[in-house]
């Protein structure tokens, strides 16, 4: 090995291997000078399969490397096998058992996790039926149902209503259509017709003008629809419908869909 | 308060949150006869925000209740703020960060962590191409560009291709696009045409006809569509092109998408 050997880093799951990911990557941002060559072993449900992980793991660790394993699994025997490993473990489970049983005056199960699993099947099922409507709703396709969305984001195309709907929808089970506002809605004071009555239900995204005009130009090169011209047309004019009515918003150039999900259940005062 | 009230639970960070609520719900889960009160307060990135939690915290402890705090705060005047609260805190940052230190080291950098910020933007960029490519791609919507897939999800309707498809693209920035199974398709032993270049990045979804019924009738109650024969019908038709054609496949009744996803991303061996 060299110096420059990217650190091996395994997240490790009895589930999906998602909040090992999540949290492991989170924790890793915290050393942003090292390289890092991640992986994910999701559904480690058996101790066999735990002991092949570890073999894996302790092939690394005698070339020298020193392997970083991140690991939500949750029963015992597991845990336990995969402790056996030579590399650094993180167990992002065990750690914190202990406390919780001590707060709550009760044992854990011990079962694995399922946080990504069907779980409560009338939330799921809400879930599923959002990224429908969201599907059905989006770019404005379907008006009919509007009073069914607990969130309409308003935005000119290409501002990044769309994923943002999509996640809203998926991740947090919400009732979210989008609506595009173009040239004819800024022609005068008032929001489009089919807006006025859920007013108190609509978001709005806006960017700079320059970088809509880059993501616009990826579709459509040389067009007027890309010009920075028209794209701060449009930005201004949502931005001055925005504050007419006192709809809040905000400037999606910088932020992830997660975090402009976040902001928006925030600010829309959602409980989820 | 009464031993039935639910236990304030409250997932705080700086940034969106997620990361708290993911972890922190996988460790509630371990205590399924207890009610939490769940509440998520994101970016929290000044110390008197910190400080305004913590009062409202205080609040809830001095009524006799004892809540329990998730955190994810990365810099250190937030995290020590947030420390003093009179809740039990499981600080799932700072447990960790002293660990991989010394695994590596180095030191933290203490900048909030940005798990779920634009990161790498090429990479942030290639997740809402994809999810356009998956909206595009929908239900066989658009054949031409089934080149571009690194997935094409197949099955009969109503099996869960759309969110699995959309979860693919938002969560792992996949190409994925999805193919109904029709009538015809069970005439003869052949793939579907459209299939047939890219059988190597096909998978397959099923799921029990009876569950496949349930799902159709709430669309079309008393159809044929949802008729008990006819979901068996096609569930068997595509398990027998599924099998002759060796496409990998699994039952979707009793996993969600994200299960459905970390096994697809398994089978296919996608590392992500």
């Amino acid at each position: 090995m060299t110096t420059d050997d990217p650190t091996p880093v395994y997240f490790l799951s009895d589930s999906t291997g998602i909040t090992a990911e999540t949290l492991g990557n989170t924790l890793l941002t915290q050393f942003p000078a090292n390289n890092f060559d991640r992986n994910t072993i999701p559904f480690i449900t058996t101790v066999e399969q735990a002991r092949s992980v570890v073999n894996v793991i302790d092939g690394l660790a005698a070339t020298g490397l020193q392997p970083i394993v991140f690991s939500t699994a949750v029963s015992s025997d597991i845990r336990q096998t995969l402790g056996t490993c030579q590399g650094i473990i993180v167990d992002l489970i065990g750690t914190h058992v202990g406390q919780l049983e001590q707060a709550l005056g009760t044992h854990a199960s011990g079962e694995p996790g399922r946080a990504h699993g069907l779980g409560n099947a009338a939330r799921y099922q809400s879930r599923m039926t959002a990224v429908e409507y969201a599907m059905e709703h989006d770019d404005g396709q379907s008006l009919r149902a509007l009073e069914k969305a607990q969130i309409i984001l308003v935005a000119p195309s290409r501002c990044g209503k769309t994923p943002t709907t999509m996640y809203l929808a998926l991740q947090h089970g919400i009732f979210a259509a989008n609506f595009p506002l173009v040239d004819e809605d800024f022609e005068h004071e008032g929001l489009p017709k089919p807006l006025t009555p859920f007013v108190s239900k609509c978001f709005g995204l806006t960017t700079n003008p320059l970088r809509l005009s880059q993501i616009r130009a990826e579709r459509r090169r040389d067009s007027s629809y890309a010009s920075l011209r028209q794209c701060g047309f449009e930005l201004r004019g949502a931005e001055r419908l925005y504050e007419a009515h006192g709809i809040p918003y905000l400037n999606s150039a910088t932020v992830s869909v997660e975090e402009m999900a976040a902001t928006i259940l925030q600010k829309m005062r959602f409980k989820h």
